[in-house]
């Protein structure tokens, strides 16, 4: 016996004039912003490392960690040498425009290339806020499991690239990226896939090279 | 350079009342409800599955499916001949103590012992929401990492146990017991921290037995 209950729609906040705020000062700025969301533990903060490592000498890069609490990973960024904030959401678990814009003001985004907000670990909320990004990136780690577009349908439909880490992994779970992919078009049919390593950096170079080309065209058109 | 930059605390909803009304009911009943949390791919369905087939024959049943879209895993846990019914939040990050209410009744727990709320794919708003359940029991994999106590405090204080899953992938994940167990003390120095595979069903004992022990206590008091 299978009964579907829906509960109440979520009243979704309106922050969508903060969102073109930032949208037009980083316009002016010419600084392009990526909003980084996975799930707690799927890898954000690893990859920002290795992100930074290959793109530091091209651009200069920012970075707001935000976190529900502690200072753990802005202290890892900031060994980098890279400009970084921590941000604490107060027990939200998302990251919302105004909260955004009021990070980008502490961050100083003034002579940054390129901007890194570390969503709060989620795959839920931070889908539902636009922050004024140019590029919504997600992280889905193997462990997760292959059918997660299934059960988190905005973040993927919302994401710009799809980012697979810890296929170092993909030996020891049962993870089958054709039924990924699947799963990923069901939600989105433009969002590339890239499958890669945070830890080893294998393919790393596939995203940063999508993130380069990216941003060269935004800037074209900027 | 690090800063911390404090956002708004979240305006926490006023649900006890509503917990408090499910917990007279429970009493009524004697059925014991067990809210589980995790993150997305924690292996929750995996656990409740081996979890059902450990405790069926003992006792009467009953699951509610939490999930902000499909039914995948109501589907898997109706394979075990439990009640089940699949609730959606409406894109909501949980389940609060309404909802829950509302999906008691649907699920109509008259006759049955031990009803299991899987709440949805979270570390941060599932722990801000009492639902009225005698047992708040989380997991957390070892992919996820051991620093997860450190970012995500809330659900690591408020749980009554620690449940440490895939310990099969302990080889290939650089996850330190004592590391781990140092940070869940920093939040929770009650709660006790149980290793198992949900995947494999090493150690899923240990668990099947705290449970069974805190459902004679309760019934005892009750």
């Amino acid at each position: 016996m299978l009964e579907i209950y829906e509960t109440k729609e979520r009243v979704t906040a309106d922050n969508d004039k903060a969102a073109a705020e930032t949208r037009v000062k980083l316009k002016e700025n010419k600084t392009f912003f990526v909003n980084l969301m996975a799930s707690p533990g799927a890898g954000k903060t690893t990859l920002l490392k290795q992100t930074i490592a290959a793109l530091k000498d091209k651009y200069r890069i920012g970075v707001m960690e935000a976190d529900v609490d502690s200072a753990v990973d802005a202290a890892e960024i900031e060994k980098t040498g890279v400009r970084v904030i921590q941000l604490h959401s107060g027990g939200l678990c998302h990251m919302d425009a105004d909260m955004t814009q009021r990070g980008l003001e502490k961050l100083d985004i003034e002579g940054l290339d390129l901007v890194f907000l570390e969503n709060i670990g989620n795959l839920v909320c931070p889908a539902e806020f636009d922050v004024g990004a140019q590029m919504k990136a997600m992280i889905l780690s193997v462990p997760e499991g292959d059918d997660k577009p299934l059960k988190y349908p905005l973040m993927f439909q919302v994401s710009n690239v799809v980012l697979v880490n810890k296929i170092d992994a993909l030996p020891v779970f049962d993870f089958d990226k054709e039924r990924f992919e699947k799963n990923v078009k069901t939600r989105n049919e433009k969002a590339p896939v890239i499958y890669l390593s945070a830890l080893t950096g294998e393919n790393v170079g596939a995203w940063t090279s999508y993130l380069e080309e990216a941003i060269e065209n935004w800037r074209k058109n900027a």
